[in-house]
């Protein structure tokens, strides 16, 4: 079997009661989300492909797998703990910078070691247009994709403590809540039970 | 990164046409449809957590990765090669069986080197009741499922027969065909693009 079942990521996950979650001063103003494809826009004419990346915190609460996300604001908008890459950046340099700036305590010196460990990417998804249509694919015959995002699965210790700008609010959605419910997750994040359903997720 | 980008499964995707499909006679009768969870009941009063393997067969048609599935009869139903397992029986050996039996050329002999190899697990679907729900975690408070899935990733060699019995038809169906159709193709099928979304199929 190729190795097949030791293959298989175990991914533990330890309570959420387990971690402390603070706040902290909002470095970035929330744009309007209203705006957002249009702001897209422009910096596509700037900068070309937007590299995103994200990242998958997993907790349980009693038992049941969970996912870390940030709730924005007065609006009704989730977000995993991500974002932009600067023009040749790599990914993992990116996405360290990100979770930092969205999840670490703000005495958190960029010397010291990431209490996250950055895994496995779990997925990449297109976008091919300024829209909310996003696939798991490249879709065919689009060669000048808009956005390129990457999913990658974050190892956390048994106990940290995160921040958050005071503008969000870190939340911990069930696998049964997301799945199956694009309406209010969008595509990738309600998507994210089935990209973990080839992993051993261990309730610790 | 914990070897991040290194760990990302390659697939090597063929083209469609370099595979042979021919046909074979009908081993097993194709049974009603209609009263597939009353026969899924009555085995699992014998017999228990039905298990079930099935292989993910991954080829190309000019560069746009397609599943293959078995299309079966006058029903509109589209199937994974794949199937029960027997008491006891392990995933790998019941889903070689399995693969030899729906599509290996009738003349195959069980002691040959199968020219599929099994790869790493998909995913793991979960069915609480006899009915057509099925979840790709084990759903709160479920302590007796009725069926287990697990979904593996077949590696195809560049050429190859394959026969399928005469009530079946091989079809390769493209990722966006399948991608976002869960009443065309069901749970499970519908989400093997987001599955393969954290692997690089490379058309060949
Ligand atoms: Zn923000
Ligand atoms: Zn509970
Ligand atoms: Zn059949
Ligand atoms: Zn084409």
């Amino acid at each position: 079997m190729a190795g097949g079942e030791r293959l298989k990521t175990i991914l533990n996950a330890y309570p959420l009661e387990q971690y402390k979650i603070g706040t902290k001063e909002d470095k970035d103003e929330e744009k309007d989300p209203s705006s957002r494809f249009v702001r897209m826009e422009a910096k596509y004419e700037q900068e070309g492909l937007r590299r995103t990346v994200e990242g998958v915190l997993i907790v349980h609460q009693h038992k049941h797998p969970h996912v870390l996300l940030l709730q924005v604001g007065a609006h009704q908008i989730f977000r995993l703990p991500g974002g932009r890459l600067r023009p040749g950046e790599t990914e993992e340099d990116g996405l360290k910078r990100k979770l930092i700036n969205k999840l670490a305590p703000p005495d958190f010196k960029e010397e010291e070691p990431l209490p996250w460990e950055v895994g496995e990417e779990l997925a990449t998804w297109w976008r091919p247009n300024f829209d909310s249509r996003q696939y798991p694919y490249l879709p065919v015959h689009v060669t000048r994709p808009k956005e390129c995002r990457k999913l990658f699965l974050i190892h956390l210790p048994e106990t940290c403590t995160f921040a958050v700008a005071k503008n969000h609010t870190l939340v911990a959605i069930p696998f049964y809540e997301l799945y199956d419910n694009q309406d209010r997750y969008g595509p990738v994040i309600s998507s994210i039970p089935i990209l973990l359903a080839g992993k051993s997720v261990l309730p610790l």
